[in-house]
Formats: structure tokens, C-alpha cells, sequence
């Protein structure tokens, strides 16, 4: 069976929930109590998790400690994942010093800048490769991530490059809709997409944030 | 009628493939060739569009130009948005550097941090303000979004105190999940929660991977 790839966008979510439980000291959670904490309903937990199973007792709630393993083994976040990040720039440094991945299993292992003046630096233990480099690397020493943080007009052709050499999964900061063949994973870290859904919410607010300012 | 948000959230996608077609001089699109660019149903983009209204005509497609206008006019694309930074370390540099926000109209005109060696430092013509005086700043001239680039320890506080100060959205890239009153929209910019969603299908490609790496 097919899951819905919204439903396995939702798994995380409920991981990292369970983990905060948990270090609280929390052996049981009610789907209720996730819910309101998370702000989804009951139900949609219930539905999303029957895709992979029984969980909980009726009336009990969840055993906080297995639906975390279980749902960790689901996703693979039971393992370290190899990336290799490709743009130096503001962005790139940025992204190497995001002390939210390693603690996850996100290890960037390889990173490449098409700047010749950056090439050879060190940053966090790495040294910049030149781009130029990057088949011959990432055939050598596979990796499981490509990280895109170049500028919209060489981001098709290095996402392309990345698929050639084994990478399966794409996170893309650069402001293009990457494209890929199927069985390619991308997910787009997107600022301006998410304000743009937010100003739906903001216009009738405006005005009166306008007039206070009058 | 209260529209659901994930359909909000999919309208700013349309509204940048139908402005990639106007550049390119198109007059007319099906919702078929839309969806097939945008890799959803035909169905869907019709569903989430008869919220708004009638488009098109059956047969014939969509006008882009003025599809578009009311996409922009739905979602308050049409107008400046002004936007509060708070955390100037590699993360906020990263973000004021960003070049993605003012071709979309939304510009950040405060920026704040709380380590007294930035405070007065000037990037980009903004001079870093104390984060002290952000309340004073922003009751004296508002914002309308908040952009959180703070350590997880500060970030509610910050939301907090943000929300005091007339801001209704909040572009959150701290590793929290905000707590706020309704009516308030955040959205979080959450690279990890995306690679632990890839996962779910990398994992079985990866012991192929490694075995090609031995």
C-alpha cells in the first residue's frame, strides 16, 4: 500500500513530540494530548498511524517509548545519514554551522563551492572541494543527502550532478522547482512560500495595523 | 466559509507557476498542463481554486494574466509586507542576505539582536538595534511578520514579545514549536523535519548504497 506522502510528512511531527514526552519522564499519551499539543485532531493521528499498524490500547493511549522506536524505525531515524552540501556562500555557512542536524543523525560530510577563493577552506572540520570534484568524491564515498544552497541559475545542474552519483533525497534552498525522475526525493526550504500563505491571513489585519501607524 | 489551510498554503505554488507562463508570453493554461508542472491533480488545483470563485471556462482553461491578479489579490501579493528580523548571528546574516524576499514584496526594516558586539553594526542599510528596545521600536513603527533567527532557549520570549508588539505572523526558524494565541500564523522553516520525512524512502536504497561503497 501506498502511504500519502502528507502522512509521512506528519510522522516527524509526532516523533519529535513523543521525544519531548519522554524526557519528561512520560510512559503514556493519549492521541487527545498529542493532538492538543500539536494542534491536529485525535483522529488524524489515529488515521495516520493505522497506516503502519496497531498502536495503543483502546481507552489507554500510547506507550510513549514504543510508538517513538516504532516510528523511528519507520522513518530511518534510527541510523546516521551521510549529505553533502553544495554552496558555500552566506547560506552554505550557515547551513554547516545549523547545529539542529547532527543530534538527528544529519551528518554533512562533503561540501563544494564553484569559488576558487573557497575551495581549500576549512569550516567545521571540512575542507571545500571544488564543484569540478564533485562526481569523482560522492562516487568514491556515496552519500545519502544532497544539500543545495547555489544560486537558482547552477542549482538544476548540480541537483542533476547529485543524481548521477547515487543521491536519492534533495534539500533545496535554491529558489527553483528542482526537477528529478521518480524515485528522487526533493524538499524545497521555501521562506517566501510560507509568508506568501501567511498574507492571506494578514490582509484584513493590515489595515488596521496601517491606521494605528497613522 | 473558512477555507482550509493546506489549500492556502498551495496557492502561492500556483500563483509562481502561472507568473513563470506570463513570462513566457502564455495567454491560456489547462488546469491539466498546470498540474502536470506542478506534479498535483488537474483536480485539485480545480477544487482548490472553486473556493475563491468561478475560473476559466470549461475547455478552454484559465487566462493567466488574470488567474494570476486574483491569486495575488486572494493572498495580498499586491502589496509591500514589512518584517522584523530578530537573531543576527550566521542564520539571520544568512536571511537578510537572502535575495528571494523583495522581488515578492516583503522586506525586513528592523533588525535586532541581543549580543551587545552587533548591536549598532550596519548590513545591508540596516543599522542592528538592541533587542531591549524591539517593543519600543515596533509600537513606534510596526511590522507585520516577525522573522525568529534566535537559540531555541530565547525564541518564545522573543514570539512573546513580538505578538505585544501588533505582529501576526511569524517566520519561524528557531528549533521551537511556537506557542500562540489564535488568530496568529507562524510558520516554521524546518530543514530537519524535511530530511526525516525523505527518510522514510531512502531507507530501503540505503543498504544498496552501502554496499556499493564496500
Amino acid at each position: 500500500m501506498e502511504i500519502p506522502s502528507v502522512v509521512i510528512d506528519r510522522l516527524p511531527v509526532y516523533a519529535r513530540a513523543l521525544s519531548a514526552l519522554e524526557r519528561q519522564g512520560r510512559e503514556v499519551v493519549s492521541s487527545q494530548e498529542l493532538g492538543s499539543r500539536l494542534r491536529v485532531t485525535p483522529a488524524q493521528i489515529r488515521k495516520d498511524l493505522s497506516y503502519f499498524g496497531r498502536f495503543g490500547k483502546q481507552g489507554r493511549g500510547y506507550n510513549v517509548r514504543k510508538l517513538l522506536d516504532e516510528l523511528h524505525r519507520i522513518l530511518g531515524l534510527d541510523r546516521q545519514w551521510r549529505m553533502a552540501l553544495v554552496g558555500v556562500g552566506k547560506l552554505g555557512r550557515a547551513i554547516l554551522g545549523y547545529e539542529g542536524f547532527a543530534p538527528q543523525g544529519f551528518r554533512i560530510v562533503e561540501a563544494f563551492d564553484v569559488n576558487p577563493s573557497r575551495v581549500g577552506e576549512r569550516i567545521n572540520n571540512l575542507t571545500i572541494k571544488d564543484v569540478d570534484e564533485l562526481e569523482k568524491a560522492l562516487l568514491e564515498n556515496p552519500v545519502d543527502v544532497g544539500v543545495i544552497a547555489v544560486p537558482a541559475e547552477i542549482a538544476q545542474d548540480v541537483i542533476d550532478a547529485l543524481i548521477r552519483c547515487g543521491v536519492r533525497a534533495i534539500l533545496n534552498y535554491a529558489p527553483i522547482a528542482a526537477h528529478v525522475p521518480p524515485g528522487i526525493q526533493v524538499k524545497r526550504i521555501e521562506p517566501v512560500l510560507a509568508l506568501q500563505s501567511m498574507t492571506y491571513y494578514l490582509k484584513s489585519a493590515r489595515h488596521a495595523a496601517a491606521r494605528a501607524r497613522n
